[in-house]
């Protein structure tokens, strides 16, 4: 046999339909978009064939592991391009793919309608329309079968004064929908690829966060324990947030440990930082004896449950040099030809007191397994939602297999990647298999900056694989506009994170009280930083926020719209200050419009111009916008509407649209 | 063994780095992207890897066949960028992919020049470095591995007194460099994927077409025969084209002959359509008895050579009815329930002179081999260039496969898709393996369109595999453009088809001749076209483009930045009705710039906006432009500059740029 004959033999040569640009699709397949339970997916894809025949596809879907496929049809928009969507009902693993066929009875139907009009002979077309019924029929399951094989004798009768009853029964609608019900896929294409998605739970897509140190909240100046974070959920509740994410709770090192600001030389009693990880007390899997037992964090965690609030650990994985996997394990850091370990270094900054993994290490296999098993031991522990340090220093591939290994047994766990790096680091670890992550919302401050920042993370395909959890402020990051922008900038900034991001995030007490003196001048970091001693918040400081996070907690959880991010759309505004965006969530009339002056110094005015038609508003005509934070309502008329912001007192509007405004047409009587 | 433990244990886990995002790829590879000889590839990848290490990476490519991968380094952009390029020598495939690895040496001299900087304290970090110089000695080969073992040796030298010229050793470029010659690969990633590249021959980048009907070069009205078209030759090589291409050249089918102006009645004695192939003479293989025979064809193939002329043939799959396949294969057309044969139909129309084959004919692999051994038979006849009829409607995998095959063996050939059909439908078969493209060049007028149009084809993906040939006029197409803009419209239609297009071809006589009645109004048909009946033409009547044509396409052989399509570049012009656009070619001087009048019936002016700093021309800098069609030069300043075009005399300017104008500091004794 020739080697043309041979490579030909290999192909579906006569399968004709060409199915390509498959959306979403990320690099070729490798990596799984990202959903949420309930949440609909919708494809796209370039389906076309040779010539003028007409073509049918369909979208196919299953979940892991089942072997049946389900599938929806696909309809053409314009350019070849067609459209098709599903719902994801369960958390785990889903595949999709696209098959099409060329339409052999569409194309007839098609073509004999046209011939019909133009008053051409049809004996001969009706005949091969029969074959094509027939073939059906023989395709076709009980009693589609009868109708089938009725139809294909009826297009073959003889009678030549039967011809416009055939003729109508060969264009009518019900035929056509019995064929496309038995349809030949003899020769259908299958695009090249199975795609994925891991469906997470909703809190993966909608949450608020709350980051505290448990050991600040020990009372009259003693370390804080577990059994004071139970005592301090009621508050954290009442706030009205989702998560409490504790930073590590493990022994901290003794060896070069930290004094207060980051200073090399420790004194006596001072605690160090919860970052550098084990001690003799243990390691990852261990709890420093002064925050209290295994069995406090247990009843922690339900207390916290109760509450409807998940405690979310924080894991870093490296080592402080008195970890026990530090003696069990040298070959998982890398060795100096002096025999010593290397810690962690930026040069010519030292961290002696920190170890990092050597993801090079010849036992990496071991060494994988061991640090996954950090994960499962604390979700045996009844933790679901991990915030995990520094991902972008530990390789790549450890962190695919790990999360997906992770997930395939406990589809509902949460991992939150803290990768504060460079775009295309942080957008990999996100393809890779983290479900939030944390992103450059701490820097985005102007209207510009945060329109387009904003546009990116939720308008593009990074949209696809990258949540955002926005954060205004860490313990690592006091943002120069927290600093010099006072109560008005914690204002904003905590509204603009709430609003703009589904899932946010602060750190408190630092956040609630404005805590904003930072170590230096130009530096983004905490004076007295609870990272390295234990601080004593008074949380009842006059011109604390706690009554404002607690009401725009509860304005998210009351209006659907702020629980994703796929509905967010910014206005036009004529003053750079002043930014305004909407969000609108699908199948729901639930419609917020956020007006926030970025200004903490001035009042600022301006003129908003809202997009009325697409939100069903005539042009002129008037609507109730109600403010949510302060309980003010407005009648809005058109397009264009005035807003003026004071920041000492509110620098933003949270409106919701009302815009059923009743008439006399409305009232029972009326007609 | 667990499952994740398995699911680890195929992993190369400690290969740190990241490739993704490696461009051109066309379809995740699925195709080849374009390229002919001597053109360089440039590609580009994100690159990265976890943590602060510092990486290295290197383009691989290798001729199809070959097995030793060549490479060349590849080098930081910006934003995790990297970018390398090679050349590509000699026809046929070549496949290219991407390697990169972390470079551990490179890493430590970049933190040991910071430690230095610091004043740290650098012993251990010496001998660090010495390990990582004694590896590449052991894995060096000849006098590389003496000089790395010496160095190996000095940078852990004990005497103190030598410790600053250890670290100028440790810093030095000569060991930077001797050590990236000797890289550690051992964790090195590579590409998910290698890419292919199809090289063709110049002609497939450049090239000027000239159609002709050689049946109506008969004397004294006569059928023309192949001995008329060597006769011809020497005009076309005077008027100088690179391509001779003929409409098929088979017998020509009797049943449903169509007559003139495509009468479904055909008187006897007229010839038919050349489309409407085969006869009881013969098929696709064969040769119509009026016009010769293959021993003529041999000659006229020969001579044309002579004179640096191609001869492209038309192939159309397709057959009358007459033709031998449809009684040796009846089962590669489609029938019907009355037995007989599916003629070509776009209802209501009906074109019973022309079978089309059923490529889901059960016996799809020997059609496929029969319709190959068509192009096979005419290049044992001498002939490489073929221009194929309507290949949207026949199916794409029989395109990919049959081009790849004859590819394989004759790289040097062409193919140029006539598919006038939707955007994803034509750039589909590019992709398939089309070596050019028929394209949307007749219904782009404006600038606008233009413009646009233009941009897409060069600047976007789409260059990576579609290979425009701008033709202003085809035997079916006569664009409205110029029926109504005469004279002028065909003039400024030439000159922006043989500048914008590296590739372009004309449908003559009758373009130079300036025939522009159509069949009926609103038609873009020809009026008693060739197609359908001989026709004779005057090739000296007054106001003809010979001339014209003759002189453009000298311009387009003489000037480099005319041969490609990678260098255009429009620019402002503040009158609509002029465009303006240049083409520079790399690695060379030679800067064209096109100015045309598109309004065919008025004078304008206006103008234009260059960007004179990219041309190595100061702000106010003077430099002359020589028009190379009127042989007028004139003395321009800086980047704003006044044209008017008279449609009537000259509609456009093709200038060539002169930068370097004389000074007296130029003069030899100056100085």
């Amino acid at each position: 046999m020739s080697d043309s004959k041979k490579s030909a033999e290999k192909l579906d040569g006569d399968c004709r339909v060409v199915i390509s640009e498959v959306r979403p699709e990320i690099e070729a397949g490798q990596f799984a978009i990202k959903r949420t339970v309930g949440d609909h997916v919708e494809v796209e894809a370039d389906i076309f064939t040779d010539g003028h025949d007409l073509i049918a596809a369909v979208l196919l879907y299953r979940k892991e592991g089942e072997t049946d496929w389900s599938e929806v049809p696909m309809v053409p928009l314009v350019n070849d391009r067609w459209r098709g969507r599903f719902e994801v009902t369960g958390m785990g693993g889903y595949r999709y793919t696209v098959l099409a066929w060329v339409d052999h009875f569409k194309s007839w139907q098609h073509d004999l309608a046209k011939k019909h009009k133009a008053g051409q002979d049809l004996s001969v077309d009706l005949r091969d329309g029969a074959r094509l019924v027939g073939a059906a029929a023989r395709r076709a399951v009980q009693e589609g079968t009868l109708q089938l094989t009725a139809s294909a004798r009826a297009l073959t009768e003889q009678d030549p004064s039967g011809l416009e009853s055939r003729i109508a029964l060969a264009l009518s609608p019900q035929l056509a929908a019995l064929m496309a019900a038995n349809p030949d896929r003899q020769r259908s294409t299958r695009y090249v690829r199975e795609l994925c998605i891991t469906v997470d739970p909703e809190l993966a897509r909608f949450g608020a966060w709350y980051e505290l140190f448990p050991r600040s909240l020990g009372k009259d100046g003693k370390h804080g324990t577990l059994d004071d974070v139970i005592d301090h959920l009621p508050r954290v509740a009442e706030m009205g947030f989702d998560v409490l994410y504790l930073p590590p709770i493990h022994p901290v090192g003794r060896a070069f440990r930290k004094g207060k600001n980051n200073n090399p030389e420790c004194q006596p009693g001072e605690p160090g930082s919860p970052w550098a990880i084990g001690a003799i007390e243990g390691g990852h899997k261990s709890i420093l004896p002064e925050l209290g037992t295994l069995a406090d964090f247990g009843r922690l965690v339900m207390r916290a449950r109760e509450l409807k609030i998940e405690i979310a650990l924080d894991i870093a994985f490296q080592c402080a040099p008195d970890h026990p996997y530090v003696k069990a394990h040298p070959d998982w850091f890398r060795q100096r030809s002096d025999g010593s370990i290397q810690y962690a270094e930026n040069p010519p900054k030292k961290y002696q007191d920190i170890y990092p993994f050597d993801f090079e290490s010849g036992d990496w296999k071991a060494m994988w397994l061991e640090l996954k098993s950090v994960f499962e031991f604390w979700h045996g522990q009844g933790v679901t939602v991990f915030r995990v340090d520094n991902p972008h220093t530990k390789a790549f591939p450890f962190w695919q297999w790990c999360i997906t290994e992770l997930k395939k047994k406990h589809p509902e766990m949460i991992f939150l990647s803290e990768a504060f790096t460079r775009p295309k680091v942080m957008y990999r670890l996100a393809k890779a298999g983290f479900t939030q992550s944390y992103n450059y919302f701490p820097w985005r401050n102007t209207k510009k900056e945060l329109t387009e920042y904003l546009t990116e993370l939720t308008r593009t395909e990074v949209s696809e694989f990258l949540r955002p959890n926005l954060w205004p402020n860490t313990p690592d990051i006091l943002p120069l506009s927290l600093q010099y922008g006072g109560r008005p900038a914690f204002m904003s900034r905590l509204i603009l994170a709430a609003t703009l991001g589904a899932s946010y995030g602060i750190y408190g007490p630092a956040y609630e009280l404005c805590v904003n003196q930072s170590r230096a001048a130009g530096a983004e970091e905490y004076l007295d930083s609870e990272k390295y001693e234990i601080r004593s918040w008074n949380l009842n400081l006059p011109g604390n926020l706690t009554e404002l996070i607690r009401r725009v907690n509860q304005i998210r959880r009351d209006n659907p719209a702020l629980h994703r991010n796929d509905g967010l759309e910014f206005h036009p505004t004529d003053n750079d200050q002043i930014i305004a965006f909407s969000k609108s969530a699908e199948g729901s009339d639930n419609l917020i419009l956020v007006v926030v002056n970025l200004d903490p110094h001035h009042v600022q005015s301006g003129w908003l111009t809202l997009p009325v038609e697409e939100w069903d508003i005539a042009p002129t005509g008037s609507y109730q916008v109600h403010d949510l934070l302060t309980d003010g309502r407005y009648l809005w008329n058109g397009a264009r509407n005035f807003v003026q912001l004071d920041p000492a007192f509110a620098p933003a509007h949270v409106f919701r649209l009302r815009r059923r405004v009743c008439t006399e047409e409305s009232f029972d009587y009326y007609l």
